[in-house]
């Protein structure tokens, strides 16, 4: 099996953007071809993440008109929806494209225009990906994490003050990623007094809704030195799922798609947890940064919320957890979101994040779609 | 680069259905899986080809609702959306899974549940895969053809006739196939007295809005024995793409995506136009079965139009098009169209097309999504 380097990466101002989704995938694929040194016309394929352009603007096709715009006609291209774990699901491919053969040189980019809609009718088109059994009950994805919050809170005897660290964290975080939705450093007391959403959880436990893209460019390993020196390798990378109807799965605070993803990604790399000097955790909500420190094999079942408040998972604490300022801080564009993240573990592991930057040479990326439902593990390791 | 067999394939009924879309999915799902004679639980990776759920009806994550629903967690799956061409799209990302290492046993179901929508709703959701620019000209898929045909007929002073005999010939093949949606002969006046809809082009050149689905099982070939004695094997497969605004084309009656897509497909199966002894084309419109015929390398540019007239194309023909029955009388649910295409090539290789069987190890299916913008070739031999 073929070797699979980075060699290029790039992301968006994520935020409220006036841009359509093509011109947010266009900035981030024309970004990451000039950080790879590369021209489009090189491509042979163009990978777009995204969950939903068809139902948030009324535009489908985006993947085509991408490679047209760029440039990259004939070149391969397809739309990959995996709802919230798209980006994952895109690197996953990517990564296949190349180990196959199939392609020399691939661009994914993710992306998605989310903010010119209300929170109610962007919280609709989220929440289609629910059993429709479970939706006419009124659980959209914010109302699973209310109710596993609070399981796990009364589970392991966890005050719930543990998860606004989180918040504290990844806003601190944000505050130096320029690219970042939200700059603002956040204190406990403002999370744990901001509006109810989802008993327990408050607005500041959940991630922002938003607008940006992201992108990344594969090439095999074994010539990736010709592009770059800047490069990183795919040590391991594996998908899984777990039940589309989640009240049929035996524990709601376990989620078997990041269990069983990252156990085929360590053993695709040879590596394990403790290996792992960095990770990007998919913190749609504070609640699942702590149920994938655990899920990772990093945590003891119980224990991921001790994490942040004991500063094992800062910026200068033994196992830094979102040094991009994770969704909550940088934001949440579905298709973008785990494309930043292996961009964001890009960045540190070529030493270029700048005020951001941890030491290390094993990063790793979860990308969660619905509430665990899809997953996408990646785990990368830096050339130098 | 291991090689990709496929070892079970199913399709549905084609037509106006009384299910929801996963429904139909299920359904082919666990036809194939039956065909393959394996186990949901033994599926590493399955992948869903389906255009628009959420746009036709609201329902999206459709691809962990399967699943899900067949006993297929926790193995990875994704949807994939390449508009008409999902399904071809599909089948490349099943031979990737399989040929870069990732996965020992995949399914593809591709689907599409359309006819609870009025024609101008459905057109309208498809519409939305064309630049906007041209949209708002009035430019639809059918309206392309139209012109298209027009030029193409004026250009190489074709009879309009030629045409009809496409539609002709499809109905006639669609007869003798218990899954169409039109089991019914039309003659060359039904076809040329049938509603102008977009001119020179009528009713009977235009295929229908379809609810349906269909099913592929891959494994590697070296172990497809193991399953079964009916299995074939992929031995050339490729996508390329055209440009997204289509009045930038050269020459609209010239398809690049197809040029480009068979021409790496040949390549990579080490063959010529010449060796392939059957095909099934995505005559979405009778204008492009005859396009296809030329870019794919049959006929000359300008001659595609003499293959049906001449019976060259008919089941007794050189070389069968589209035994069965085509998008013009079997339906194009548009992301079970590009999978039902390989359904029938498997079918007719491994020697159970029944009344509809043709001779011959090579078929050779050609998916076009959008007009031309997204084009995958696929190249199937026979292991017997």
């Amino acid at each position: 099996m073929e070797r699979v380097a980075i060699i290029g990466a790039s992301m968006t101002q994520f935020g409220d953007r006036d841009s359509w989704i093509l011109e947010l995938l266009e900035e981030a694929g024309e970004k990451a071809l000039d950080d790879a040194n590369i021209d489009a016309a090189e491509l042979d394929h163009l990978y777009v993440a995204n969950m939903a352009s068809g139902e948030f603007e009324g535009q489908t096709g985006i993947m085509n008109a991408l490679a047209h715009d760029l440039g990259a006609v004939p070149a391969f291209t397809q739309r990959i929806d995996q709802t919230s774990s798209s980006g994952g699901a895109g690197t996953y491919a990517a990564w296949q494209s190349i180990a196959s053969g199939a392609s020399d040189l691939t661009m994914l980019v993710g992306g998605e225009k989310m903010t010119h809609r209300s929170t109610p009718e962007a919280t609709d088109i989220i929440a289609s990906l629910i059993h429709p059994a479970e939706y006419k009950h009124g659980l959209t994805l914010p109302s699973f994490a209310g109710l596993t919050a609070r399981l796990y809170l009364e589970s392991y005897d966890v005050p719930r003050e543990a998860l606004a660290d989180v918040a504290v964290k990844n806003h601190k975080n944000g505050m130096d990623n320029s690219h970042a939705q939200f700059r603002k450093e956040v204190d406990k007391e403002t999370v744990l007094s901001s509006p109810m959403v989802a008993d327990p959880l408050r607005l500041y436990d959940f991630c922002p809704i938003t607008d940006g893209s992201a992108a990344l460019v594969f090439a095999p390993e074994s010539v990736a030195e010709e592009y770059t020196d800047d490069y990183v390798t795919i040590a391991g990378i594996a998908g899984a799922t777990d039940t589309h109807v989640v009240h049929e799965r035996e524990d709601i605070t376990t989620m078997g798609g990041v269990v069983e993803s990252s156990r085929q990604a360590y053993d695709m790399a040879d590596l394990e947890p403790d290996d792992v000097d960095f990770a990007e955790l998919h913190d749609m909500f504070t609640i699942l940064e702590v149920l994938q420190l655990e899920d990772l094999g990093f945590f003891e079942k119980g224990e991921g919320w001790r994490a942040a408040r004991d500063g094992i998972t800062t910026r200068d604490g033994e196992l830094p957890i979102n040094t991009s300022g994770g969704l909550k801080s940088k934001g949440h564009p579905l298709g973008a979101s785990g494309v930043a993240q292996v961009y964001e573990l890009y960045q540190q592991l070529i030493g270029e994040a700048g005020d951001r930057q941890v030491s290390g040479d094993i990063g790793l990326a979860c990308n969660v779609g619905g509430f665990g439902n899809c997953v996408t593990t990646t785990i990368l390791e830096g050339s130098q």
